[in-house]
């Protein structure tokens, strides 16, 4: 039996960022991955992979990282841990451990519906072979209905759509992408209707008709819509099946529950990424965020930790990237609407210029900037943009900014460098401005500084 | 007589942004800004009159925002600050005040060569008159010979090698842009020399040959270019006449001083942007650093400070940003050559990866990562960028690390958010794994941590 100091259960996204921060801290240490498909799609490249990319083979995670830096790939199905042995049972046989990190992921949650058996009902699964069929079906059909407005239905409704579907989205809450605040949605929805997608909110799907193919769906109040192909994308669920079995905790959002260094109830057994429980940085409460970054991040913790616990999770910000057109829409932290559930007294500001000065240069788009802070100190708790490209990675910004704990006065100060061609004008950048909007609500409730 | 609570003087970034700021925090006081240009030209922006934009009156900066703050923009030319009675003299007679700030900005310096008089050479003003003069006039020339190779310098070329010229850069420094390390250089060079653009290094012109309208430039060794424009582009002296003729202290690098109120020695009298010292957020030493960016952020420090002293100036952290055909670089803090001359003992980390993922995707370019970083501690200094158009605010989320004193820990587990459209995959962002390979060599000197 071969044995190894550590195996990573899972060779997605947090899978790898372990193993291979584990490679790196580690170095005198025997490590595998085990994975059950020979080649792993990367998750949020799914949508793209109906229209954009002309096959999924070209949206393999490559493993050249991974041999690179001397861990070993194992192409196995896990069937148990065997925690109390240290030794995993594999299809491929048993693999001795020391230490062992979960990141089996998570599967798409199933239709939410009646009749979801029926053929041409897909979930957005993650294997090559599912993909493929679903692919396959998706190209023959004409019309095509998704459940789900998240940022996976929203995505493929518009590649779909590009490929020349006629697609309707439906979506139970009052809006598609309630990750943003409404006015972020609404213009989401609005971009989505330009390219002619019908967006359907606040309805539930009662039922699949049709025979043994799907031909349409039935909503909540009798309303039918045509569909020669569904597309479920209503969530994902944590991938606990393994843990479970074993006896390791599960937290309150159904993932495996895990400290503040990825710890498992195993001391021994460390998690990360959407198998994981995850708390808010922000609220400190348990959030349930899938997102491959989110993954990376915590593997980055994990595989740090094995045999000392050098890095801590303070929780996850949760920075949210899509585009649409040209269009990118982002969001770090708590939205306003978020915050005023969660109680925080908010002060918001807004602000938004061109993305280039002067404006006349080519490429300009306008940047949009919503700024959502607490009220009496002025601490950042959340940012939402709209525009061009170059919104990613101000995204990113406002992300250190939160884990940094920024305040609105900070933000006032940041340095920004600024280019022609490249950026806003430094006199009238949106981020300061829309900090200054904040600071001046703090000081409604103060003695005026003169 | 008209009397103010606070005149500026000078109407480009820093004195609208000074303005802006004032309005804001003291909107009960009367403001004034002088300038003597009815329009001001973007600063930033001069390079790219000379061929993407058609004409100089589409780079105006906007006075907009002025007039919507109830700033009075007042066009007239400051004769002296008259600063023991409060009273300004300008030419449209004279202003009382109770607050000054100075933001009076810069002059580019003189041809640093004999006979720099002749016709047809030019140094890059930022009056419209002159910028137009200076466009008719390269409009007819097919030679031109650029001295300087910084920013204005390499951007100009590149915009006349794509206006058809022949343009060569002579640069008195061993290679161009040496704000950035050698390599990035090197690569700014070879994308110049791919255009067209003849780059000549380590080169002293000694003199203009030619009649009254100059035919060439000689250089030390007798090497002769022709040329039938020369644009001088060696750099900027803070405009401090007003200042000086009134008795207000100067720095060391000839700018107004400052405390880090943005005070000068005349309590009643503030300066900010260019024409106001600078010292380094990262060694705390004088720096000359000019640039619309910071002329803004210290404007916003200057319209906060007039009655209270509310804003400290840390120091300039110091981000430049450029763009040659579609590669974008950039640099923030301190380049590995800076650090080493500092004496700072440290450590480099330095990765690359695709802008996209899956790399298949459309648009995707490469982007390097180099971090410095102090050696025993990981502190960031500085990091440079080269890719795609995300590395605009991608560096400036390197600039709010630098300012909160990020360590390379603190990068390896910044919470970035991704998506395949817009930024490197999660897995092997090269901003963590520049940060990892700074950690590594942290450790060298350490116990191994089991």
């Amino acid at each position: 039996m071969r044995g190894f100091d550590l195996v990573v259960v899972g060779g997605s996204s947090s899978g790898i960022a372990a193993a291979l921060t584990a490679a790196r801290r580690h170095c005198d240490k025997k490590i595998a991955v085990v994975r059950k498909e020979e080649k792993a799609l990367i998750p949020c490249s799914l949508p793209y992979l109906f229209h954009t990319l002309d096959s999924p083979r070209k949206a393999f995670i490559s493993d050249e990282a991974l041999s690179a830096a001397g861990v070993e790939l194992v192409i196995a199905e896990v069937l148990s841990l065997g925690r109390r042995e240290g030794k995993l049972l594999t299809t491929e046989g048993e693999m001795k451990y020391e230490r062992l990190i979960l990141a089996t992921g998570s599967t798409p949650l199933p239709p939410p519906f009646l009749g979801g058996e029926k053929e041409n009902i897909f979930v957005m699964e993650k294997e090559l072979e599912k993909v493929e069929r679903m692919r396959a079906s998706l190209r023959r059909a004409g019309e095509v209905v998704i459940v789900g407005g998240g940022f996976v239905g929203v995505e493929l409704a518009e590649e779909l759509s590009k490929a020349g579907k006629k697609v309707t989205v439906v979506e139970l809450l009052p809006r598609c992408l309630s990750t943003f605040d409404g006015e972020v949605s609404a213009e989401v929805e609005r971009l989505l209707g330009e390219r002619g997608v019908r967006v359907l909110t606040g309805k539930r799907v009662k039922e699949a008709v049709g025979g043994e193919e799907v031909e349409g769906l039935r909503l909540e109040g009798g309303e039918e819509l045509p569909a020669e192909a569904v597309v479920v994308c209503t969530g994902l669920a944590p991938r606990v099946e393994l843990a479970k079995k074993e006896g390791l905790e599960l937290g309150p959002t159904g993932g495996i529950a895990v400290d503040e260094y990825q710890r498992t109830s195993d001391p021994r057994i460390l998690a990360c990424g959407d198998c994981a429980e995850k708390r808010s940085f922000l609220t400190g409460k348990p959030v349930k965020l899938m997102l491959a970054s989110i993954g990376a991040f915590e593997g980055r913790i994990a595989g740090s930790n094995l045999f000392r616990d050098l890095r801590r999770n303070p929780g996850v910000v949760g920075t949210f990237l899509t585009m649409l057109g040209e269009t990118v829409f982002a969001s770090a932290g708590l939205t306003e609407e978020m915050a005023r559930k969660e109680g925080f007294r908010i002060a918001v500001g807004r602000a938004s210029s061109s993305t280039r000065h002067p404006k006349n240069l080519p490429g300009a788009s306008t940047l949009k900037v919503k700024l959502v802070c607490e009220r009496e100190t002025g601490l950042l708790l959340g940012g939402q943009l709209t525009g061009g490209r170059e919104a990613a990675e101000l995204i990113n910004l406002l992300g250190v900014c939160i884990l940094s704990k920024a305040k609105a006065e900070n933000l006032s100060l940041l340095q920004h460098g600024t280019h022609p061609l490249l950026t806003p004008s430094p006199v009238v950048h949106p981020l300061h401005r829309a900090a200054e909007e904040v600071r001046a609500q703090e000081f409604l409730g103060e003695t005026p500084p003169f």
